[in-house]
């Protein structure tokens, strides 16, 4: 089990691909292998199943899940396991995305999806890696520093900046 | 397969058995068999797959689906029948229904749910009944019986409605 | 009758062929046979209602009506036939496309419009077929040689997202 | 001609009785004639366009229209008259009443609606007397009495809530 | 009087402009004289004021006003008229237009504005041209004339259409 | 000018005087002296444009509007002033709130209204001291005091809410 | 650290503790140690922060946060940690509850905040659980016996709505 | 002191600097100093405090803070410390920009921030002044000026439209 992939990412059509391959680079960056897979809850609802229900024999911890529209899959994985599933709602032209949001979120009691931000496949990726590091110090380092990454990489955003505010004081 | 329902009525939860019930009253208005079933998609997945599979061999040839929030049933049982699935969306005091109205509606292409207003289970009720009279004579003239008395009702409301406006006109 | 259109699909406005063109080739594809006209509620209203009427007698058995705005047409045709009415709320670009939705799903009791997705003209020609299979083995072996090629698909656009994953595994 | 209604009220059911006998009583104390009529567009949808063709040659001058939901009946009348429509959307539990007022309001090219606020009765009925005032001096003097005692009423109110005011002053 | 405008044009932005000579193309067509006034009710609110207290001395019969975004130019000349003051909601990239939409539709009672769709400077000249026929048979007759036109025009667009369908059909 | 109110609180209708009180009330706990008036942007907006352009003279030196729906009072009195506008957008049963809350919050470019949330008097309050507190040190050291009673009233609330927690315990 | 608490539950006001004892009743359900706080992100900011830094020290392994409104909470809760945050938006009476919503899920790229359903305290228990029980085979056996928990009530509900169905049967 | 900037500029993202420059500009135009921070509410928790915190000491009298999304940063900024805080919305892709107008403009009581439009980070600069000009005649001459240039510009603004209007009517 130990070189196998760690989380799964799965979106329901490759035209997702383009957004979801932020939480491979993610996953990539913080160390934590995973697997990507194209599923669709509607056209390959067995297909979704069996995924589910074999994740955790072969070795996956957490779930990742992104659709866009009447947005099942992640909902549909989360029905077949009690692995954590992460809701990644896929940003379209119609309904400002509500539609996504909406279909992922407002799950019954007893199956959540935790759900992050629309088009949000990076936050996917940290949060599945906040929760592998609950049992795993090594990880919660490289989350440490990751964390002061962000802090660092805003502070020199607001020194770039400052060249722009130069010439706007100059105006 | 005779004296089988024709007509599956679905839902997430029996509490929305006060809504659906209407759905059945009004097929037995239409005189056409039906049954009720309350099978959660995300509580008991592979009850409704089983259920969508073997749906035909039942005799059943319409699905009606209602669920509320994360409306999920209508598109999972859609996912596995070619029968027509009605999708019925249950308003809740969230998001003024519009959660379950975008989950069920919204469907990606290959997998329709024919999507009635919230709440709508007679409606719901009546599309099946104008499905099953595709081929069915007798079943259309019932329908056409029943526009007629829409029809009816509604002149006969409109001369109740006389009432208050002879009150308003003598004020 | 029996080589006249089965389907008929309407719009209200010629800008909406780009999008309902997809619901002939559909309909192509299962080897249903379909008219298509614009044909505007609002600006010929006499004109729905006489196609509504005599929609039966000219063989046709399901109606597909696309509008967006104040989307009228799929209930206006619904007003004046028992056949069963599938409607098509059409994206522009105000209001996300809710304002062509609800306009279309929100039907009162009694004269229900089976809706599907926005701008979801293949789901509206798949649902079509749906409900003209229930008489008809022939069709429904079709829709399920169709449903298998949407798994097959699905597995197939997997197979290709397959490559992305290993030049992303690769960085 | 000359002792018949100018004004005709229109609603879908006789649910929205409630809501729209406002517009009555606005008209009486505007000193305009009307009558008010349950006609719903989906139930009894040549009624409706009997309605819209004959009203001219009744006297109507102006058309009011209240529905919820899937709210037709404004546009549909518009459709079949040139006579001034205003569209009244009726407030429902569901969608916040976004239904109703979109569907009245987001007419097509050609085809307009004069759309009040939800449930705005009053404000239907002030809309088409300032309509018939345009060839009326005396309706325009009676509208101008009424835009004064408006202001009036506002007075008196603020006046009214100085006695509030005093009570808060004083805590 | 004979000469001048009876038709009043109003925008709060002269970015409103490409939007709102729709309106003044459609009374020339419909041989209605108009001004158009750009006139902000928050930069110019006594500018406004005046114009509205002053339009009937004028010759002014009907008002339309245009604005998006916190639309209160329509409310703001219906404040000081009892002319018929008909809105137009400008859409942005913002909200869909629901800002300017409800800015100007949901008015309160006493001080109605005739709203229609998003960017429907037509039909806004329509509505105008309705109203101003209620006394003036001869407008009425162009207004039929009109009405006839968007039929003929829809029949028109209908064969057109049938071109792509001998198209769609030849696949 | 001295013992005059220095904030003036406006409403368009006297049935925002319930949600509004709390603006008051605020301002009493807080010091600041103030003014209440019911005063309508479509009924009186001579008055409204007179209060606008008097309230300096006057002494008052923030405004605080409220109004539901169209709401146009905080955008016609920022119109007619340069003090500091407060706009509190009153929540109706309709569209969520959300027509007050845009049509106050979108103002166009040269207009602003200080937005506050929905019903939310007690902010406008506590905002419009935070700007009188700008050359005031005693009003600041107020505010100062308020805060911290804010954080203390929070830690008792959760001292309170430990009760409950014991009780949940011991299930 | 071992009696200590494992997950945290905070909500900014005590009117959400109505709510948020559910957390607390299923995380008591499924064996897991929990604290509750009343603790406002915006009225003890430093409160909230020292929490979220001193969390993992005092054995916090996962974090429930509550609010709603601007409900940033859970968000400035997940800006000071590395633990896996939960946010559950509270539905309150202004537009259905999007604002609390959109306020917790759309947070930006590094911060990721795990959200659920409005009001799904239950569920963001369970789904703390799901995330303890990555190391811990105990805690899933637990889940899984719950997830069949779930099932056989969903089949207990079904069996009880056929006495319903029996009745309408006998219509 | 006298020398430092008065008012200061945050946002979150250096993304948002396009947008908020506009702030800028309009503080030079109006002669009053400010500073541009970038500065993320989730990315430097401790940062945006410290600079609340040290906001009056460093002579800043007003804030205004940007941020797009779960837009959290206004309202981070108001709950530590009692200047008066101006949040500004930055529109995105989603959901029309609802998600950060949300987040920011409903704050829970004793927490307000003063809120502008979408991306209206000219207004926040002027609001700002007109906070400032409270206790200084010279500003608030300043933007009696300004308020002037508003009125001549829409006046400037409605002569060249006559331009386009002779074309019109040249038709």
């Amino acid at each position: 089990m130990a070189a196998g992939p760690r989380v799964g990412i799965l979106m329901g059509s490759d035209s997702d691909l383009g957004v979801m391959e932020d939480a491979a680079k993610a996953l990539n960056e913080l160390g934590v292998s995973w697997e990507l897979t194209v599923l669709s809850a509607h056209r390959n609802p067995e297909g979704v199943r069996q995924y589910a229900l074999t994740a955790p024999q072969r070795g996956l911890q957490v779930l990742i899940a992104a659709a866009g529209g009447a947005a099942h899959l992640p909902g549909v994985v989360a029905a077949s396991t009690t692995l954590p599933v992460i809701g990644v709602p896929i940003l379209t032209a119609a309904l400002g995305g509500a539609d996504a949001l909406y279909s992922i979120v407002q799950m019954p009691p007893g199956v959540p999806v935790a759900t992050v931000g629309l088009n949000a496949a990076r936050n996917a990726a940290i949060l599945a890696v906040q929760m592998l590091a609950l049992g795993e110090p090594a990880l919660r380092l490289r989350l440490e520093q990751f964390k002061g990454d962000l802090l660092r990489q805003n502070e020199a955003k607001n020194a770039k900046a400052q060249e722009r505010v130069a010439a706007l004081r100059g105006e």
